[in-house]
């Protein structure tokens, strides 16, 4: 037990010329023969101690610790000779060391120093070195980015009354397709993994109107991009009573230029370490996917086969969104009926649906629109999908009951981080990702 | 598409004497011959609206709607005659309507009336027409509690600069003991649902000092309780440079109290449906688990075989805290060594654990305590609970790299509210609950 309350890095220049207790990580030690300098790393910030021979027990402590070693220190909040080292937060003061206690050594050879403020090394030594990675300034910063994404998107949600909710990961059948399924052996049965809330937040309207959730989503889709993942955290949102899935839209670009206004303010070093920038301008340009097809082939001689974009067109087609309208963001709508899902609601032509992608900065980051609500509708598109009604008795009771017109969106939280920060891979976005070879750690 | 925007039930009175839009569900439908009378329910509320033969189209719709069809309502807002049904919030007023569309007829029998104030049916009556059942007032309102804690949680804890992480859900072994994993075909592999996020919270400690988690815990356990889940959403947290197990429950205490605040200031009217109560003091008891027993046997009769305590002595303890504390909370501390996973910081006496559990109104909601941070002694601690320290070399290695002393807590969500709500089972808290035989709807 100590009896001196731990104050925090950040707040040890309001304590000039007093005894405080730190706690923290050995960020790095210099032994200057008579002196030992020492940097010490908390979750607030980094500052200099110096241990003098005359205090004999702490420096033999500061001869034995190395990098990484965890130790509990008191001492003097000085000012710091020189006035150097004036442009970090705690560059003005130093700590005079009366006592180092050593909480935990380090039992393993450090592959490379954490401390540097560029890592560079390649993406299976980030992900392999998880737990050490993490405590480089740079990259534990994405996970800040990443707090105040989740923060915002709850708040965005809240904010326009969408009640949160949470939906089942496990389901008895592999609906909505099937073969990007987990199966589970749920007892004596077989079960499946959600890879996506989609019919239970369908439900959620039925009986609230307006549902988000920030769920698990689990893909057995045996890619390997630099985007996708088996793993990730979905921003879920459905809302009902919508006159048209510009509804749909318009909500969700709202909850989009609140994430980007929060994090622009809130966020302000994580974004200037990456030179990382947001363009969400009041509007969203909104162009139909057949007009995107256009403009990549006239602006960038780009033809497609299909109705449909390539991961090539989402990066064109975002350049040329930033060119013309200053937006990081692009909503492409109706997309044909061959590339949705049987419960997107056909547009009034028969061929396209009422749905969009919200392309972010070349990524598609969400895709939505309105869903069918109407029970007979619905059933016969399951047949015209060439799909068994019978697989979904259970979502086609949600519409035996009365479903208002409703739509909503799916958004992918990682990839939205991965892009603003400039991430390589989508991996470097999330804490312990998941794919078709990595489980560990 | 619509011209006049969408006004919610609850906004009408502000409208009095003007022409709006209302949406919703039909709640019930009284036919006086003449006059036609429709209690519509939106999110927000119920009112009534009156059909008079006059508007010829509205009147034959009218006609033919039934209980929870949706309609799209146009109409003027009247000053209700006779000042009826004063006490609802809209009891002042009444639609005359002057056009219905209907939006969704209702293809099934309706089992029961939704509109009643109390369903009085069973609970596989409410879990197998989960649907139907969501779109009761007061069952609806259990999610309205849920949503405010969940929002509580994630503010309690961001308040103490704790950072929101979410942590992979499929694991390579079966960690913790093994029995309780639910298997999943990964790939070419055999994968684990995660049942708790335990390590990779520790982990999060390693680089972010102070993590929180909202997630989903996957339990293969065949229990058959009204308190008991496959799946449920856990509240975990994780904070680093304790000075001991003491400061977890401190922070733990912090967040129920807030919580309990949150759902007592905005949750009024739910609270009061299911005459619900909260009471959390200043200082939550917290006695040692041996105390707990002694006082089991002298107060109550109640005699223990083990060093443990059963459901019956929760509850008991329980209504002990709250007559000699006024508490509905109870913090059991000092589990044996014998009950606690092999990461529990052993007390001095080497006998029990620095470990407690938070226990709610007769049910534990919370388990926590300090953990063992020195890798040495966390090896020799796998050895000495029977456990192969291979099987955990990649929680392992979190500690060869200088871990700070530290602790945390799970806590269950849906079991708060149930208490909270006085539910009979934990299964009515939950929107689509899993449990050995439900996996739908």
């Amino acid at each position: 037990m100590k009896h001196i309350e731990r104050t925090l890095i950040i707040d040890a220049p309001k304590f000039l010329g007093q005894y405080v207790r730190l706690s923290g990580w050995v960020n790095s030690r210099r032994d200057h023969g008579k002196l030992i300098f020492i940097d010490l790393r908390d979750r607030s910030g980094v500052v200099q101690m110096v241990i003098i021979p005359d205090k004999e027990i702490a420096y033999k402590n500061a001869k034995d610790v190395r990098s990484e070693f965890v130790i509990d220190v008191e001492g003097f909040v000085k000012e710091r000779p020189g006035g150097l080292a004036k442009n970090t937060k705690t560059g003005m003061i130093e700590i005079e060391v009366a006592k180092i206690d050593v909480i935990s050594e380090v039992e393993a050879e450090l592959p490379f120093d954490v401390a540097k403020s560029e890592l560079d090394v390649n993406l299976n030594t980030l992900l392999d070195n998880r737990n050490l990675v993490l405590r480089n300034k740079k990259i534990n910063d994405i996970f800040k980015v990443y707090d105040q994404l989740l923060k915002s998107y709850a708040e965005a949600m809240r904010t326009a009354h969408f009640l949160e909710i949470k939906t089942p990961k496990i389901l008895s059948a592999a609906t909505e397709g099937g073969a990007n399924f987990f199966k589970i052996k749920y007892f004596n049965r077989e079960a499946y993994l959600a890879q996506s809330p989609q019919f239970y937040k369908q439900a959620g309207v039925g009986a609230f109107e307006r549902v988000f959730e920030i769920g698990s989503v689990f893909r057995a889709e045996p890619h390997f991009t630099t985007r996708h993942v088996n793993e990730y955290v979905g921003l879920d949102a459905e809302m009902g009573f919508i006159d048209s899935f510009s509804d749909v839209m318009d909500q969700l670009e709202s909850v989009l230029k609140k994430m980007a206004f929060d994090i622009s303010q809130n966020c302000q070093e994580e974004l200037s370490e990456y030179s990382g920038e947001i363009l969400a301008p009041e509007h969203f340009p909104r162009i139909r996917l057949t007009e995107a097809l256009e403009i990549l082939e006239k602006e960038y001689g780009k033809k497609s086969e299909d109705v449909d974009i390539d991961p090539e067109g989402e990066r064109l087609i975002c350049e040329w969104a930033k060119e013309k309208y200053s937006s990081d963001f692009i909503f492409l709508t109706h997309y044909p009926i061959s590339v949705r899902p049987f419960y997107s609601m056909p547009s009034a032509d028969g061929q396209f649906t009422e749905t969009f992608d919200l392309i972010f900065k070349g990524v598609e980051i969400a895709s939505g629109g309105q869903r069918i609500h109407n029970y007979k509708q619905l059933k016969n598109n399951i047949v015209r999908y060439g799909l068994n009604p019978e697989d979904f008795e259970h979502y086609l009771d949600i519409f035996k009951l009365g479903m208002p017109s409703h739509g909503g969106w799916g958004l992918g939280s990682e990839r939205i981080v991965q892009k603003i920060l400039g991430l390589d891979s989508i991996k470097e976005a999330i804490l312990f990702p998941r794919d078709v070879k990595r489980l560990t750690p």
